[in-house]
Protein backbone atom coordinates (compact mmCIF):
# COMPACT_ATOMS: atom_id res chain seq x y z
CA UNK A 1 0.00 0.00 0.00
CA UNK A 2 1.60 3.52 -0.52
CA UNK A 3 1.09 5.72 2.35
CA UNK A 4 1.21 9.10 2.40
CA UNK A 5 4.16 11.29 2.93
CA UNK A 6 4.58 15.32 2.75
CA UNK A 7 6.82 14.65 -0.92
CA UNK A 8 4.21 12.21 -2.67
CA UNK A 9 1.05 13.79 -1.23
CA UNK A 10 0.11 16.25 -3.87
CA UNK A 11 1.13 13.97 -6.38
CA UNK A 12 -1.02 11.47 -5.03
CA UNK A 13 -4.07 13.77 -4.76
CA UNK A 14 -3.58 15.26 -7.79
CA UNK A 15 -3.61 11.61 -9.70
CA UNK A 16 -6.97 11.39 -7.46
CA UNK A 17 -8.61 14.08 -8.97
CA UNK A 18 -7.49 13.69 -11.96
CA UNK A 19 -9.92 10.48 -12.43
CA UNK A 20 -13.09 13.14 -12.95
CA UNK A 21 -14.80 11.83 -16.11
CA UNK A 22 -14.99 14.86 -17.50
CA UNK A 23 -11.52 15.93 -19.36
CA UNK A 24 -11.97 19.75 -18.63
CA UNK A 25 -13.05 19.01 -15.05
CA UNK A 26 -10.15 16.73 -14.44
CA UNK A 27 -7.98 19.69 -15.65
CA UNK A 28 -9.05 21.91 -13.29
CA UNK A 29 -9.55 19.78 -10.17
CA UNK A 30 -5.81 18.63 -10.70
CA UNK A 31 -4.52 21.91 -11.13
CA UNK A 32 -6.25 23.22 -7.92
CA UNK A 33 -4.76 20.80 -5.78
CA UNK A 34 -1.18 21.35 -7.29
CA UNK A 35 -1.51 25.32 -6.51
CA UNK A 36 -3.28 25.29 -3.49
CA UNK A 37 -0.74 22.66 -2.36
CA UNK A 38 2.06 25.05 -3.79
CA UNK A 39 0.51 27.88 -1.62
CA UNK A 40 0.86 26.29 1.42
CA UNK A 41 4.32 24.89 1.06
CA UNK A 42 5.49 28.01 -0.16
CA UNK A 43 4.55 29.87 2.80
CA UNK A 44 4.51 26.49 5.61
CA UNK A 45 0.81 27.19 6.66
CA UNK A 46 0.60 26.17 10.13
CA UNK A 47 -2.62 24.48 11.55
CA UNK A 48 -3.54 27.67 13.41
CA UNK A 49 -3.23 29.45 9.95
CA UNK A 50 -5.46 26.63 8.13
CA UNK A 51 -8.27 26.56 11.07
CA UNK A 52 -8.47 30.33 10.16
CA UNK A 53 -8.93 30.08 6.81
CA UNK A 54 -11.14 27.46 7.17
CA UNK A 55 -13.55 30.02 9.55
CA UNK A 56 -12.96 32.76 7.24
CA UNK A 57 -14.28 30.30 4.28
CA UNK A 58 -17.63 29.34 6.34
CA UNK A 59 -17.92 33.02 7.17
CA UNK A 60 -17.91 34.03 3.77
CA UNK A 61 -20.40 31.71 3.01
CA UNK A 62 -23.10 32.16 5.68
CA UNK A 63 -23.14 36.07 5.12
CA UNK A 64 -24.01 35.49 1.49
CA UNK A 65 -27.44 34.76 0.40
CA UNK A 66 -29.78 35.93 -2.75
CA UNK A 67 -28.56 39.62 -2.07
CA UNK A 68 -25.13 39.52 -0.32
CA UNK A 69 -22.38 37.90 -2.49
CA UNK A 70 -19.44 38.00 -0.04
CA UNK A 71 -17.20 35.45 -2.65
CA UNK A 72 -17.45 37.55 -5.58
CA UNK A 73 -16.26 40.41 -3.34
CA UNK A 74 -13.77 38.12 -2.19
CA UNK A 75 -12.81 37.42 -5.79
CA UNK A 76 -12.79 41.04 -6.41
CA UNK A 77 -11.01 42.43 -4.27
CA UNK A 78 -8.34 39.91 -4.63
CA UNK A 79 -8.07 40.78 -8.28
CA UNK A 80 -9.01 37.38 -9.73
CA UNK A 81 -12.66 38.43 -10.87
CA UNK A 82 -10.56 40.97 -13.14
CA UNK A 83 -8.28 38.74 -14.22
CA UNK A 84 -11.01 36.16 -15.06
CA UNK A 85 -12.93 39.00 -17.19
CA UNK A 86 -8.86 40.23 -18.69
CA UNK A 87 -8.90 36.25 -19.89
CA UNK A 88 -12.19 35.74 -21.14
CA UNK A 89 -12.66 39.34 -22.70
CA UNK A 90 -9.78 40.05 -25.07
CA UNK A 91 -11.78 42.14 -27.00
CA UNK A 92 -11.25 44.46 -30.26
CA UNK A 93 -9.06 47.58 -29.02
CA UNK A 94 -11.93 49.38 -30.51
CA UNK A 95 -14.85 47.48 -28.75
CA UNK A 96 -16.25 48.87 -25.66
CA UNK A 97 -13.94 47.02 -22.78
CA UNK A 98 -15.23 44.74 -20.13
CA UNK A 99 -15.11 44.92 -16.21
CA UNK A 100 -16.22 43.22 -13.49
CA UNK A 101 -19.71 42.12 -12.39
CA UNK A 102 -19.30 43.03 -9.25
CA UNK A 103 -21.68 41.07 -6.36
CA UNK A 104 -24.97 43.56 -6.70
CA UNK A 105 -26.53 42.87 -10.10
CA UNK A 106 -30.05 41.47 -10.01
CA UNK A 107 -32.14 39.13 -12.33
CA UNK A 108 -34.83 40.53 -14.20
CA UNK A 109 -35.08 44.77 -13.67
CA UNK A 110 -38.49 46.06 -14.84
CA UNK A 111 -38.39 47.55 -18.47
CA UNK A 112 -38.01 51.00 -19.46
CA UNK A 113 -38.89 52.87 -22.21
CA UNK A 114 -35.77 55.53 -23.99
CA UNK A 115 -35.10 58.27 -21.51
CA UNK A 116 -37.34 56.56 -18.89
CA UNK A 117 -36.25 56.90 -14.69
CA UNK A 118 -34.50 54.22 -13.29
CA UNK A 119 -34.52 56.72 -9.89
CA UNK A 120 -38.16 56.71 -9.46
CA UNK A 121 -37.97 59.95 -7.34
CA UNK A 122 -34.47 59.00 -5.31
CA UNK A 123 -32.69 62.28 -4.20
CA UNK A 124 -29.27 62.91 -6.63
CA UNK A 125 -28.32 65.02 -9.45
CA UNK A 126 -30.33 63.93 -12.71
CA UNK A 127 -28.19 62.52 -14.98
CA UNK A 128 -28.93 61.76 -18.52
CA UNK A 129 -26.65 58.58 -19.88
CA UNK A 130 -27.17 58.40 -23.93
CA UNK A 131 -25.59 57.57 -26.96
CA UNK A 132 -25.84 54.94 -29.50
CA UNK A 133 -24.79 51.27 -29.31
CA UNK A 134 -22.69 50.00 -32.34
CA UNK A 135 -20.58 47.21 -33.86
CA UNK A 136 -16.74 47.71 -35.14
CA UNK A 137 -17.68 49.23 -38.07
CA UNK A 138 -19.83 51.64 -36.32
CA UNK A 139 -22.90 50.30 -37.57
CA UNK A 140 -25.91 51.00 -35.17
CA UNK A 141 -27.01 47.75 -33.54
CA UNK A 142 -30.82 48.03 -32.64
CA UNK A 143 -32.74 46.09 -30.20
CA UNK A 144 -29.78 45.55 -27.67
CA UNK A 145 -30.69 44.85 -24.03
CA UNK A 146 -29.01 47.09 -21.66
CA UNK A 147 -29.28 45.91 -17.91
CA UNK A 148 -28.42 48.99 -16.20
CA UNK A 149 -27.57 48.76 -11.95
CA UNK A 150 -26.23 51.35 -9.78
CA UNK A 151 -25.73 52.62 -6.18
CA UNK A 152 -28.10 55.27 -4.91
CA UNK A 153 -26.38 58.64 -3.55
CA UNK A 154 -25.63 56.82 0.11
CA UNK A 155 -23.49 53.83 -1.84
CA UNK A 156 -26.19 51.63 -1.35
CA UNK A 157 -27.46 49.11 -4.18
CA UNK A 158 -30.62 47.77 -3.76
CA UNK A 159 -29.28 44.18 -2.20
CA UNK A 160 -28.29 45.84 0.32
CA UNK A 161 -31.32 47.94 1.68
CA UNK A 162 -34.72 47.05 3.02
CA UNK A 163 -37.21 47.55 -0.12
CA UNK A 164 -39.77 45.62 -1.91
CA UNK A 165 -39.35 47.14 -5.37
CA UNK A 166 -36.78 47.46 -7.92
CA UNK A 167 -34.45 50.26 -7.23
CA UNK A 168 -31.78 52.14 -9.23
CA UNK A 169 -31.80 49.26 -11.77
CA UNK A 170 -33.74 49.06 -15.16
CA UNK A 171 -33.31 47.38 -18.68
CA UNK A 172 -33.70 49.42 -21.58
CA UNK A 173 -33.41 48.20 -25.54
CA UNK A 174 -31.64 50.80 -27.99
CA UNK A 175 -33.95 51.75 -30.96
CA UNK A 176 -33.49 50.65 -34.79
CA UNK A 177 -30.69 53.70 -35.05
CA UNK A 178 -29.04 52.19 -31.88
CA UNK A 179 -29.67 54.92 -29.78
CA UNK A 180 -30.66 54.58 -25.89
CA UNK A 181 -30.83 56.92 -22.72
CA UNK A 182 -31.11 56.26 -19.07
CA UNK A 183 -32.45 58.45 -16.78
CA UNK A 184 -31.08 57.87 -13.36
CA UNK A 185 -29.68 60.38 -10.65
CA UNK A 186 -25.84 60.69 -10.69
CA UNK A 187 -24.08 58.17 -8.26
CA UNK A 188 -21.28 59.26 -6.21
CA UNK A 189 -18.31 56.56 -5.00
CA UNK A 190 -19.07 54.26 -2.32
CA UNK A 191 -17.05 52.02 -0.15
CA UNK A 192 -17.72 48.21 -0.41
CA UNK A 193 -19.77 46.44 2.28
CA UNK A 194 -16.85 45.82 5.09
CA UNK A 195 -18.86 44.49 8.38
CA UNK A 196 -17.89 40.57 6.80
CA UNK A 197 -14.96 38.62 6.16
CA UNK A 198 -13.91 40.77 3.70
CA UNK A 199 -13.93 43.74 5.10
CA UNK A 200 -12.35 42.16 8.21
CA UNK A 201 -9.32 41.06 5.86
CA UNK A 202 -8.97 44.84 4.07
CA UNK A 203 -9.39 46.18 7.97
CA UNK A 204 -5.83 44.66 8.56
CA UNK A 205 -4.07 46.41 5.49
CA UNK A 206 -3.67 50.02 4.07
CA UNK A 207 -6.40 48.99 1.03
CA UNK A 208 -8.33 51.57 0.54
CA UNK A 209 -12.04 50.36 0.27
CA UNK A 210 -13.72 52.92 -2.10
CA UNK A 211 -15.17 52.08 -6.05
CA UNK A 212 -15.11 55.49 -7.68
CA UNK A 213 -18.72 57.00 -8.97
CA UNK A 214 -20.05 54.21 -11.63
CA UNK A 215 -23.04 53.05 -13.26
CA UNK A 216 -23.46 49.53 -14.28
CA UNK A 217 -24.23 48.01 -17.91
CA UNK A 218 -24.77 44.31 -19.31
CA UNK A 219 -25.40 44.82 -23.11
CA UNK A 220 -26.62 41.84 -24.75
CA UNK A 221 -27.91 41.11 -28.36
CA UNK A 222 -27.36 38.28 -31.10
CA UNK A 223 -24.77 37.74 -32.63
CA UNK A 224 -22.85 40.10 -30.54
CA UNK A 225 -20.71 39.20 -26.95
CA UNK A 226 -22.34 39.91 -24.16
CA UNK A 227 -20.64 42.82 -22.65
CA UNK A 228 -20.85 43.56 -18.84
CA UNK A 229 -18.88 46.96 -18.15
CA UNK A 230 -19.33 50.38 -16.24
CA UNK A 231 -19.28 53.97 -16.84
CA UNK A 232 -17.03 56.05 -14.14
CA UNK A 233 -17.24 59.48 -13.47
CA UNK A 234 -14.34 61.66 -15.03
CA UNK A 235 -12.49 63.14 -12.25
CA UNK A 236 -13.85 61.46 -9.28
CA UNK A 237 -12.05 60.29 -6.09
CA UNK A 238 -10.87 56.73 -5.83
CA UNK A 239 -10.40 56.14 -10.04
CA UNK A 240 -6.75 55.24 -9.51
CA UNK A 241 -7.50 53.33 -6.58
CA UNK A 242 -11.02 51.41 -7.24
CA UNK A 243 -10.81 48.25 -4.93
CA UNK A 244 -11.78 45.85 -7.33
CA UNK A 245 -9.29 46.70 -10.05
CA UNK A 246 -12.18 47.58 -12.36
CA UNK A 247 -11.13 51.00 -13.87
CA UNK A 248 -10.14 51.25 -17.39
CA UNK A 249 -9.29 54.95 -19.20
CA UNK A 250 -11.98 54.13 -22.02
CA UNK A 251 -14.65 53.66 -19.03
CA UNK A 252 -14.08 56.81 -17.85
CA UNK A 253 -16.46 59.51 -19.50
CA UNK A 254 -17.37 62.68 -18.81
CA UNK A 255 -20.71 63.84 -16.60
CA UNK A 256 -21.37 67.72 -18.19
CA UNK A 257 -22.88 70.20 -16.13
CA UNK A 258 -26.25 71.37 -17.84
CA UNK A 259 -28.53 74.33 -16.62
CA UNK A 260 -32.45 73.73 -16.61
CA UNK A 261 -33.62 73.35 -20.51
CA UNK A 262 -33.91 70.47 -23.27
CA UNK A 263 -32.87 67.51 -22.08
CA UNK A 264 -31.37 64.40 -24.28
CA UNK A 265 -34.63 62.11 -24.53
CA UNK A 266 -36.28 65.17 -25.91
CA UNK A 267 -38.07 66.17 -22.69
CA UNK A 268 -37.10 69.77 -20.28
CA UNK A 269 -35.76 69.83 -17.07
CA UNK A 270 -36.26 72.60 -14.99
CA UNK A 271 -33.37 71.78 -12.50
CA UNK A 272 -29.62 71.32 -13.44
CA UNK A 273 -29.24 68.10 -14.58
CA UNK A 274 -25.88 65.81 -15.76
CA UNK A 275 -25.26 64.09 -19.79
CA UNK A 276 -22.81 61.61 -20.01
CA UNK A 277 -22.56 60.37 -23.30
CA UNK A 278 -21.24 57.19 -24.30
CA UNK A 279 -21.47 54.78 -27.87
CA UNK A 280 -21.37 51.39 -26.46
CA UNK A 281 -19.05 49.25 -29.32
CA UNK A 282 -20.00 45.55 -29.85
CA UNK A 283 -17.44 42.48 -30.67
CA UNK A 284 -19.06 39.92 -32.76
CA UNK A 285 -19.36 36.66 -31.24
CA UNK A 286 -16.31 34.44 -31.62
CA UNK A 287 -13.93 36.78 -33.09
CA UNK B 1 -3.24 56.35 -12.96
CA UNK B 2 -1.76 53.15 -12.93
CA UNK B 3 -4.70 51.25 -15.16
CA UNK B 4 -5.28 47.02 -14.65
CA UNK B 5 -4.23 44.88 -17.93
CA UNK B 6 -3.87 41.05 -17.94
CA UNK B 7 -0.52 41.12 -17.75
CA UNK B 8 0.27 43.71 -14.78
CA UNK B 9 -3.44 42.85 -12.51
CA UNK B 10 -1.23 40.06 -10.39
CA UNK B 11 1.22 42.31 -9.46
CA UNK B 12 -1.26 45.20 -8.39
CA UNK B 13 -2.94 42.60 -6.54
CA UNK B 14 -0.26 41.04 -4.57
CA UNK B 15 1.41 44.83 -4.21
CA UNK B 16 -1.68 45.91 -2.19
CA UNK B 17 -2.07 43.15 -0.25
CA UNK B 18 1.13 43.06 0.76
CA UNK B 19 0.55 46.23 2.56
CA UNK B 20 -1.08 44.07 5.67
CA UNK B 21 0.22 45.64 8.89
CA UNK B 22 1.20 41.95 10.20
CA UNK B 23 4.20 40.88 8.55
CA UNK B 24 3.31 36.87 8.38
CA UNK B 25 -0.03 38.24 7.08
CA UNK B 26 1.15 40.11 3.96
CA UNK B 27 3.11 37.00 3.39
CA UNK B 28 0.10 34.62 3.11
CA UNK B 29 -1.96 37.03 1.39
CA UNK B 30 0.53 38.36 -1.42
CA UNK B 31 1.20 34.35 -1.30
CA UNK B 32 -2.41 33.93 -1.89
CA UNK B 33 -3.38 36.28 -4.57
CA UNK B 34 -0.02 35.02 -6.73
CA UNK B 35 -1.00 31.22 -6.86
CA UNK B 36 -4.81 31.53 -7.38
CA UNK B 37 -3.92 33.88 -10.40
CA UNK B 38 -1.43 31.52 -11.28
CA UNK B 39 -4.16 28.55 -10.81
CA UNK B 40 -6.47 31.04 -13.18
CA UNK B 41 -4.09 31.82 -16.16
CA UNK B 42 -2.85 28.22 -15.94
CA UNK B 43 -6.29 26.82 -16.41
CA UNK B 44 -7.79 29.91 -18.49
CA UNK B 45 -10.87 29.59 -16.22
CA UNK B 46 -13.80 30.92 -18.19
CA UNK B 47 -16.38 33.06 -16.28
CA UNK B 48 -19.11 29.96 -16.39
CA UNK B 49 -16.27 28.09 -14.41
CA UNK B 50 -15.68 31.02 -12.34
CA UNK B 51 -19.04 31.71 -10.92
CA UNK B 52 -19.57 27.76 -11.00
CA UNK B 53 -16.79 27.72 -8.52
CA UNK B 54 -18.33 31.07 -6.37
CA UNK B 55 -21.75 28.82 -6.22
CA UNK B 56 -20.00 26.12 -4.75
CA UNK B 57 -18.18 27.90 -2.63
CA UNK B 58 -21.44 29.71 -0.69
CA UNK B 59 -23.26 25.99 -0.90
CA UNK B 60 -20.22 24.52 0.85
CA UNK B 61 -20.28 27.84 3.62
CA UNK B 62 -23.90 27.06 3.42
CA UNK B 63 -24.22 23.75 4.12
CA UNK B 64 -21.92 23.83 7.08
CA UNK B 65 -22.74 24.89 11.14
CA UNK B 66 -21.47 23.44 13.87
CA UNK B 67 -22.35 19.58 13.76
CA UNK B 68 -21.08 19.82 10.13
CA UNK B 69 -17.57 21.06 7.98
CA UNK B 70 -17.88 20.90 4.53
CA UNK B 71 -14.67 23.09 4.13
CA UNK B 72 -12.62 20.77 6.39
CA UNK B 73 -14.02 17.56 4.31
CA UNK B 74 -13.23 19.41 1.80
CA UNK B 75 -9.69 19.97 2.91
CA UNK B 76 -9.09 16.89 3.58
CA UNK B 77 -10.81 15.09 -0.07
CA UNK B 78 -7.81 17.73 -1.44
CA UNK B 79 -5.43 16.13 0.37
CA UNK B 80 -4.43 19.66 1.73
CA UNK B 81 -5.26 18.72 5.53
CA UNK B 82 -2.75 15.51 5.49
CA UNK B 83 -0.52 18.27 3.75
CA UNK B 84 -0.11 21.02 6.98
CA UNK B 85 -0.37 17.84 8.96
CA UNK B 86 2.86 16.49 7.77
CA UNK B 87 4.45 20.04 7.35
CA UNK B 88 3.63 20.77 10.91
CA UNK B 89 4.56 17.21 12.49
CA UNK B 90 7.85 16.33 11.67
CA UNK B 91 7.88 14.21 14.55
CA UNK B 92 10.40 12.31 15.56
CA UNK B 93 10.52 8.64 13.78
CA UNK B 94 10.20 6.85 16.73
CA UNK B 95 6.80 9.21 18.20
CA UNK B 96 3.47 7.81 17.01
CA UNK B 97 2.92 9.56 13.68
CA UNK B 98 0.24 12.48 13.39
CA UNK B 99 -2.74 12.62 11.45
CA UNK B 100 -5.97 14.57 10.29
CA UNK B 101 -8.23 15.73 12.39
CA UNK B 102 -10.90 15.15 10.25
CA UNK B 103 -14.78 17.38 10.51
CA UNK B 104 -16.37 15.50 13.38
CA UNK B 105 -14.46 16.26 16.71
CA UNK B 106 -16.72 17.68 19.56
CA UNK B 107 -15.14 19.54 21.93
CA UNK B 108 -16.32 19.11 25.68
CA UNK B 109 -17.10 15.44 25.31
CA UNK B 110 -17.36 13.81 29.02
CA UNK B 111 -14.89 12.18 31.29
CA UNK B 112 -14.55 8.13 31.89
CA UNK B 113 -12.80 6.15 33.97
CA UNK B 114 -10.18 3.87 33.34
CA UNK B 115 -12.09 1.55 31.00
CA UNK B 116 -14.89 3.14 30.95
CA UNK B 117 -17.61 2.39 28.43
CA UNK B 118 -17.85 5.12 25.56
CA UNK B 119 -20.27 3.61 23.34
CA UNK B 120 -23.14 3.58 25.85
CA UNK B 121 -24.92 0.06 25.15
CA UNK B 122 -25.00 1.23 21.43
CA UNK B 123 -24.76 -1.98 18.98
CA UNK B 124 -21.53 -3.52 18.06
CA UNK B 125 -18.42 -5.78 19.19
CA UNK B 126 -16.91 -4.79 22.37
CA UNK B 127 -13.55 -3.29 21.35
CA UNK B 128 -10.80 -2.93 24.22
CA UNK B 129 -7.99 -0.10 23.26
CA UNK B 130 -5.55 -0.01 26.17
CA UNK B 131 -1.50 0.92 25.99
CA UNK B 132 0.82 2.88 27.69
CA UNK B 133 1.41 6.42 26.89
CA UNK B 134 5.12 6.98 26.40
CA UNK B 135 8.03 9.63 25.86
CA UNK B 136 10.71 9.33 23.24
CA UNK B 137 12.90 7.86 25.76
CA UNK B 138 10.34 5.08 26.90
CA UNK B 139 9.32 7.40 30.11
CA UNK B 140 5.66 6.65 31.04
CA UNK B 141 3.69 9.79 30.84
CA UNK B 142 0.90 10.06 33.01
CA UNK B 143 -1.92 12.42 33.56
CA UNK B 144 -2.19 12.93 29.52
CA UNK B 145 -5.69 13.71 28.24
CA UNK B 146 -7.38 11.12 25.28
CA UNK B 147 -9.75 13.04 23.72
CA UNK B 148 -11.28 9.88 21.76
CA UNK B 149 -14.48 9.93 19.22
CA UNK B 150 -15.43 7.43 16.40
CA UNK B 151 -18.25 6.61 14.22
CA UNK B 152 -20.98 4.11 15.10
CA UNK B 153 -21.86 0.66 13.10
CA UNK B 154 -23.59 2.72 10.41
CA UNK B 155 -20.82 4.67 9.87
CA UNK B 156 -21.97 7.47 11.86
CA UNK B 157 -20.47 10.47 13.74
CA UNK B 158 -22.67 12.08 16.60
CA UNK B 159 -22.43 15.31 14.51
CA UNK B 160 -24.19 13.26 11.76
CA UNK B 161 -26.99 11.81 13.67
CA UNK B 162 -30.23 13.66 15.99
CA UNK B 163 -29.38 13.42 19.73
CA UNK B 164 -28.59 15.17 22.79
CA UNK B 165 -26.20 12.90 24.48
CA UNK B 166 -22.52 13.11 23.90
CA UNK B 167 -22.44 9.94 21.74
CA UNK B 168 -19.37 7.64 20.89
CA UNK B 169 -16.54 10.19 22.27
CA UNK B 170 -14.94 10.46 25.57
CA UNK B 171 -12.10 11.97 27.89
CA UNK B 172 -9.57 9.42 29.29
CA UNK B 173 -6.51 10.27 31.52
CA UNK B 174 -3.56 8.40 31.19
CA UNK B 175 -2.49 6.72 34.64
CA UNK B 176 0.67 7.45 36.60
CA UNK B 177 1.62 4.30 35.05
CA UNK B 178 0.92 5.90 31.88
CA UNK B 179 -1.69 3.04 31.38
CA UNK B 180 -4.99 4.38 29.41
CA UNK B 181 -7.62 2.14 28.37
CA UNK B 182 -10.82 2.58 26.22
CA UNK B 183 -13.96 0.58 26.25
CA UNK B 184 -15.95 1.37 23.64
CA UNK B 185 -17.20 -0.82 20.04
CA UNK B 186 -15.32 -1.77 17.09
CA UNK B 187 -15.57 0.39 14.51
CA UNK B 188 -16.57 0.26 10.63
CA UNK B 189 -15.29 1.71 7.52
CA UNK B 190 -17.32 4.20 6.52
CA UNK B 191 -18.75 6.77 3.73
CA UNK B 192 -18.14 10.37 3.92
CA UNK B 193 -20.65 12.94 3.75
CA UNK B 194 -22.00 12.66 0.11
CA UNK B 195 -24.87 14.62 0.21
CA UNK B 196 -23.33 18.47 -0.08
CA UNK B 197 -21.14 20.09 -2.42
CA UNK B 198 -17.71 17.56 -1.29
CA UNK B 199 -20.03 14.64 -2.61
CA UNK B 200 -21.27 16.24 -5.48
CA UNK B 201 -17.46 16.84 -6.86
CA UNK B 202 -16.23 13.34 -5.79
CA UNK B 203 -19.26 11.44 -7.82
CA UNK B 204 -17.86 13.35 -10.86
CA UNK B 205 -14.58 11.35 -10.59
CA UNK B 206 -13.46 7.25 -10.09
CA UNK B 207 -12.42 8.41 -5.97
CA UNK B 208 -13.45 6.04 -3.71
CA UNK B 209 -15.34 8.00 -0.66
CA UNK B 210 -14.89 5.63 1.98
CA UNK B 211 -12.38 5.71 5.18
CA UNK B 212 -10.94 2.58 6.63
CA UNK B 213 -12.08 1.94 9.83
CA UNK B 214 -10.97 3.87 12.65
CA UNK B 215 -10.71 5.66 15.83
CA UNK B 216 -9.58 9.10 16.71
CA UNK B 217 -7.79 10.53 19.27
CA UNK B 218 -6.29 13.67 20.59
CA UNK B 219 -3.59 13.04 22.82
CA UNK B 220 -2.39 15.99 25.26
CA UNK B 221 0.03 16.63 28.48
CA UNK B 222 2.05 19.66 29.46
CA UNK B 223 5.36 19.65 27.80
CA UNK B 224 4.68 17.48 24.95
CA UNK B 225 3.34 18.46 21.63
CA UNK B 226 -0.30 17.26 20.99
CA UNK B 227 -1.10 14.32 19.15
CA UNK B 228 -3.88 14.06 16.53
CA UNK B 229 -4.02 10.79 15.64
CA UNK B 230 -6.03 7.91 14.46
CA UNK B 231 -5.68 3.66 15.02
CA UNK B 232 -7.11 2.23 12.18
CA UNK B 233 -8.62 -1.60 12.17
CA UNK B 234 -5.53 -3.80 10.53
CA UNK B 235 -6.90 -5.92 7.48
CA UNK B 236 -9.52 -3.70 6.74
CA UNK B 237 -11.01 -2.34 3.73
CA UNK B 238 -9.93 1.06 2.39
CA UNK B 239 -6.73 1.09 3.94
CA UNK B 240 -5.02 1.82 0.77
CA UNK B 241 -7.53 4.06 -0.87
CA UNK B 242 -8.50 6.20 2.06
CA UNK B 243 -10.32 9.56 0.88
CA UNK B 244 -8.47 11.95 3.40
CA UNK B 245 -5.36 10.37 2.72
CA UNK B 246 -4.92 9.89 6.11
CA UNK B 247 -3.38 6.01 6.60
CA UNK B 248 0.24 5.91 7.74
CA UNK B 249 1.89 2.20 8.68
CA UNK B 250 2.43 2.91 12.53
CA UNK B 251 -1.26 3.70 12.83
CA UNK B 252 -2.28 0.41 11.31
CA UNK B 253 -3.15 -2.07 14.59
CA UNK B 254 -4.51 -5.30 15.19
CA UNK B 255 -8.01 -5.91 16.60
CA UNK B 256 -7.44 -9.17 18.07
CA UNK B 257 -10.44 -11.29 19.08
CA UNK B 258 -10.97 -12.76 22.32
CA UNK B 259 -13.26 -15.53 23.69
CA UNK B 260 -15.44 -14.45 26.92
CA UNK B 261 -13.30 -13.60 29.89
CA UNK B 262 -10.97 -11.29 31.70
CA UNK B 263 -10.67 -8.05 29.60
CA UNK B 264 -7.87 -5.38 29.70
CA UNK B 265 -9.22 -3.28 32.48
CA UNK B 266 -9.24 -6.06 35.09
CA UNK B 267 -13.22 -6.64 33.96
CA UNK B 268 -14.69 -9.79 32.42
CA UNK B 269 -17.02 -10.11 29.05
CA UNK B 270 -19.60 -12.72 28.70
CA UNK B 271 -19.75 -12.12 25.04
CA UNK B 272 -16.71 -12.37 22.54
CA UNK B 273 -14.66 -8.97 22.35
CA UNK B 274 -11.85 -7.17 20.52
CA UNK B 275 -8.45 -5.61 22.09
CA UNK B 276 -6.31 -3.46 20.83
CA UNK B 277 -3.03 -2.95 22.18
CA UNK B 278 -1.02 0.32 21.21
CA UNK B 279 1.51 2.70 22.97
CA UNK B 280 1.13 6.42 22.00
CA UNK B 281 5.03 8.13 21.79
CA UNK B 282 4.36 11.56 22.75
CA UNK B 283 7.35 14.29 21.11
CA UNK B 284 8.86 16.46 23.67
CA UNK B 285 7.65 20.19 22.97
CA UNK B 286 9.84 22.73 20.53
CA UNK B 287 12.06 19.31 19.99
FE1 LIG C 1 -20.82 49.04 -8.38
FE1 LIG D 1 -13.21 9.45 11.26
Amino acid sequence: MELVTEDNITDLAAARWGTAHDPRTAQLLEALVRHLHAFAREVRLTEAEWMAAIQWLNATGQISDDRREEFILASDVLGLSMLVVQMNNRLDPDATPATVLGPFHIDGSPEREYGGDMSDGLPGTPLYVHGTVRDLDGKAVGGALLDVWQADTDGMYEAQVVTDEARLRAKYHSRSDGGYCVRTVAPLGYAIPMDGPVGELIHRTDISHFRPAHVHFLVTVDGHEPLVTHLFREGTEYLDSDVVFGVKEPLVVAFQEREPGPTPDGGTSDVPFLVAEYDFVLQPTGR
